[in-house]
């Protein structure tokens, strides 16, 4: 692939480039004599351009600040094609903010710069500068992009990015539907900003402030919070009792108000060009689809139902899956999957519902109608259906272990044999007091990220300035240590670090997450763990506290993200193959921002022969570092030395 | 002065000066000699270090997120001695956002890179980093500091600057008052946030949305957004017909509510550590005090009388005026004054009234209590004095004429003669359309800041990828414009630009403020025009366009900030001695974020002498810049080049 450029070194990049295909076109003329091979297909790349900005926005009706692309919200779809380059410039036009983009199970193999983690794989993209991702699209799969800087994508920066196959490779399961392809990512959406969400959760002692349960679901960015589109039940009204039917009729006035329509989107669902408008998908009766799901949630768990339709799974994380069929799916944050959705009624109208699990929700339902062609009736007339029990967790456990690989499938390797693992670490998840501050920790470190990036503290050989690098984060927690009683039952003292692990090129590398009590006495919450720069073999959940289980390494599944339920465990294994530093994490937005998460930094000494873009890496204690005015190795195009004045 | 340093340079910089002070204390040992002269006084250095973090608080009794200094609002006070190393570490803990801290009315001489302006004078200090404000406390004087990159001032990042006169200098009205100093930093205060604030003015055409009058305005950090201190009178319901008086007993309740306000803080003013409590100055009768008054407003121009005193104008900005004596004094944004009280009452207690003028008010007023010590009513009785109304712009302008620089003093130098003016330059300030949106203009030129700042651009040598340095920003408009006319009616282009001026060093300069229409006709308003780097003399104020007028080069009084009158003109000179990139602009935090400024860069030919800190511009262009890589002269300490590997 071609290396990752940045704009301003565009222009020789490109120049280069065409100077290599004319070349290669000289030698290799096109055309296919019978004996040669046929030429491999020339390397697509897929550009695109964005401006980052604020913009307001009513994606549940009610105006609010968000940060959107090229003036939109949620940003632009990426479709792109396996094995293509994907190369997207990024300006940043939030006046005082930084950025990054994280490419949501793109493995960024060769290009861990590329992984959009902000003091981790590169530093924010600064007010007024521009950054070019560039980096290869992964295998086929259903993936998205965020922000993962701050809690920014809470505020709005996410969107869809897609994974054709090649010809070559084929969809693997595109023999099985027939009439395309849907679409849903699924959001929640907070009416405070941000800013003083982060401020809550910082705040110490009583003045603690939690996000609370968000004001909205989305559907592709679109909600209704003022109203529900389909009649409303008593569970609704369970939910929230103020809960009402958007009344078609009477929105009609507050479109015709001018002002408010054009100046704050705010006029209701049925406006035209609302941005709240309800989600139709329109479809052929007799028919399978594939319908792609992902979940970019800041917090919510959610229950994704399609009225009298059942659901058969077939691809988790942009992994294939052994197919098995539900009512309904679970789907925890920054996870995707893929069903397949046969149109087998008479044609009707029938609700889409989206709904909060695993937390006692406070947030009603996001409806989505799904629309057979030539039906009489445009929207469903029964009520949506209800969302299972919240805390009906033996539900969603059932669902998450009938995930399996794929028999005998290519697509679906088969994990390295336990004998094989090189180190394990086991990762007690607790919630913690540290000096009056609520946080997450792992075996009581709260992660901290430095102002230097840990790729460039390496490529730079700054470690000793940029973090903690006196020792490693730890590998496991006190045999003590009891998971059912809350931490300060035990003495064992959480601190803030920014400490990483460090695994040696190709160790292969179980990791168990170990759930617990949190402050509260037997209250214990579900976390969706997300591994960047791989996927990784989820060998098995279990109850009560981890102690040399047997794993399941027959039919494994390869996921991005799982999650542990409360007071379990969860062991996963991946090969420490892909040289970077990669963030792993809990992808609750505010937990994130509260510490939990760890670094793993693979192959430390092959970290100098990466071809790291300087200005990715220009902030910290690499702005001033020596070690940065003579760089490590010649590159292309080296740097000319400023003749003396 | 020791050279400003930042922390990762701090420990060698102490070091030498530990040195230094060493060999100084051998060569002078610290006895006076008769014969010997005094030794000057060793040049003390006041070191602060600030945490600059999102915080949750409750300036007008409803909680908002603001930008905070080491958890409080507004910022400390600082209180410098002149001629003192004021040295302020700032530790920039926002998540996501940069951030710059300007020193408004610190002239900065020597030290151009510590002026605190994103873009022109340093890179914005990002998330997590940390840079040492260095700099010597400029004349004796009335000041404040507030943030200076985007919006952030009017998000709360701004506190007191006030620098006392030497022993040796003395204050300059010292004589004048026995009763000590009272203090009132003005501002005003949005519900909402300013990203929202900010996309409301970028989005283009009928969409466009103007931040509005502010919702309260704040004394000493302290406002009452849902009642007013004092009785209400018909006034006040004319601004704003919910206006009600905030009832003692009434807030008992929620003071008692233990939820509301240990997590909220709003428990009205009247509650114990509320964070809007009223502001109370206690006073002796029978004395005269000096009140310090600067306004940070984001928009407002305000009106300060205290209920039956009058007031005796003193100092404009950090310099002395020829005394005066009104009821009541107009401030506009970026201005400062102390003026003199005389406590000649029975003892009572007297309402501070600050109100909106200039813009038709749809804000409530102010209050803050004056109160005798021995007052037999610690809250005034009366309702608190009306503001004169906004629109009498005579009022203000008689106010405005009558400040003129101190007889025979000092401290107040005269300009050079006209003779020597070197170059005019006539401002035209318009509000224009630029591609459908309003922006506003400096002869047709509307002010974009570049990624890189422009001191660094000068320093590395780096301008022409910097920003348009093809040319200079235009010196005046064309002669057949009419400034009675909207734009429109004028066929004369508006564009976006981030040219500059170049001055020579020692040039002296005159600039002409011209006023005139704006979108809509007959509308023309007051803009505060303030100077960085400079304090210039105001020579003259006029009606309609300027042509030649006689200026007064008698006793112009020395400010560093000038209004100009609605469809009129403001004349002043300075002198460009101060190497450096200085901005000027309108201080209408909106009006500037719109394009409403300049930037002058003085002394290119010796900006290369300067000891520009490497890191404070490491942004932009430079990051990537080969000039970089080998700096233009040895610095101290100089980069150790590192080992070939």
């Amino acid at each position: 692939m071609a290396r990752p450029h940045t704009r301003s070194e565009s222009p020789l990049v490109v120049h280069l480039l065409l100077c290599c295909t004319f070349l290669l076109a000289f030698r290799a003329p096109a055309t296919t004599a019978a004996s040669a091979p046929a030429p491999a297909p020339t390397p697509t790349t897929l550009n695109m351009t964005w401006d980052v900005e604020y913009i307001l926005w009513a994606p549940d009706c009610q105006q609010r600040v968000m940060i959107g692309i090229n003036g939109k919200f949620p940003g632009p779809n990426i479709t792109a094609r396996a094995g293509e380059t994907v190369s997207i410039t990024v300006n940043n036009k939030l006046h005082t903010e930084g950025l990054v983009i994280h490419w949501h199970g793109m493995r960024q193999v060769g290009t861990p710069w590329a992984d959009g983690t902000a003091s981790i794989s590169q530093c924010a993209v600064s007010p007024g500068e521009s950054f070019t991702y560039e980096f290869v699209a992964d295998k086929p799969g259903t993936y998205f992009y965020h922000g993962h800087f701050g809690m920014q994508r809470a505020a709005g920066l996410y969107g869809w990015l897609v994974v054709d196959a090649t010809a070559e490779q084929g969809e693997p399961y595109r023999s099985d539907y027939d009439g395309g392809e849907l679409r849903m990512l699924l959001s929640d959406w907070y009416h405070e900003s941000v800013y003083a969400q982060a401020a809550g959760l910082e705040r110490k002692d009583k003045h603690f402030e939690w996000v609370g349960e968000p004001q909205t679901i989305l559907i592709n960015g679109r909600g209704q919070h003022d109203c529900m589109l389909g009649a409303v039940t008593g569970y609704h009204r369970g939910i929230d009792r103020r809960a009402r039917t958007c009344v078609r009729g009477k929105e009609a006035q507050l479109c015709r108000d001018e002002e408010r329509c054009l100046r704050r989107s705010e006029c209701g669902p049925y406006c035209p060009e609302s941005q709240c408008a309800p989600v139709v998908f329109d479809v052929e009766p007799g028919r399978t689809y594939r319908l792609r799901i992902a979940s970019t949630t800041s917090l919510s768990a959610l229950n994704v139902q399609v009225q009298g339709h059942e659901l058969t799974v077939v691809e988790a994380d942009g992994n294939p899956v052994e197919p098995f069929t539900v009512t309904d799916i679970d789907i925890y944050s920054g996870e995707s999957y893929s069903v397949l959705l046969t149109t087998n009624h008479t044609p009707g109208s029938f609700w889409v519902s989206v709904g909060v699990r695993g937390r006692c929700p406070k947030t009603l339902p996001a409806t989505a109608v799904l629309r057979y062609t030539n039906s009489r009736h445009p929207w469903p007339g029964s009520p949506p259906p209800e969302t299972p029990a919240w805390d009906d967790l033996q539900r969603s456990k059932g669902f998450t272990h009938r995930i399996k690989a794929r028999r005998n499938a290519a697509e679906a390797p088969r994990p390295p044999p336990t004998e094989q693992v090189n180190r394990t670490i086991v990762m007690l998840n607790t919630q913690t007091l540290v000096d009056g501050h609520v946080k997450w920790a792992v075996n009581n470190v709260s992660l901290t990220l430095p102002a230097t990036p840990y790729l460039g503290a390496y490529f730079y050989g700054v470690q000793g300035s940029a973090f903690d690098a006196s020792g490693e984060a730890p590998d496991g927690f006190p045999d003590g240590y009891d998971i059912d009683l809350p931490p300060a039952n035990n003495s064992y003292k959480t601190r803030l670090s920014d400490r990483v692990y460090e695994l040696p090129h190709g160790a292969v590398v179980d990791v168990v997450l170990q759930n617990a009590d949190m402050l509260r006495h037997n209250e214990s919450e579900t976390h969706p763990w997300h591994l960047h720069g791989h996927d990784f073999w989820v060998l098995g959940y279990g109850e009560g506290r981890y102690r040399s289980e047997r794993l399941n390494t027959e039919d494994p599944p390869l996921r991005n993200t799982v999650v542990v339920f409360p007071h379990g465990w969860t062991a996963i294994r991946f090969v420490a193959d892909n040289v970077g530093a990669w963030a792993f994490h809990c992808h609750i937005e505010p937990h994130l921002h509260m510490g939990m998460g760890a670094v793993f930094v693979e192959g430390v000494d092959k970290m100098r022969e990466l071809d790291v873009p300087r200005e990715a890496m220009m902030c910290g204690v690499i702005k001033t570092s020596a070690a940065v005015l003579t760089p490590s190795k010649p590159r292309s195009p080296a740097p000319a030395p400023a003749p003396a004045p």
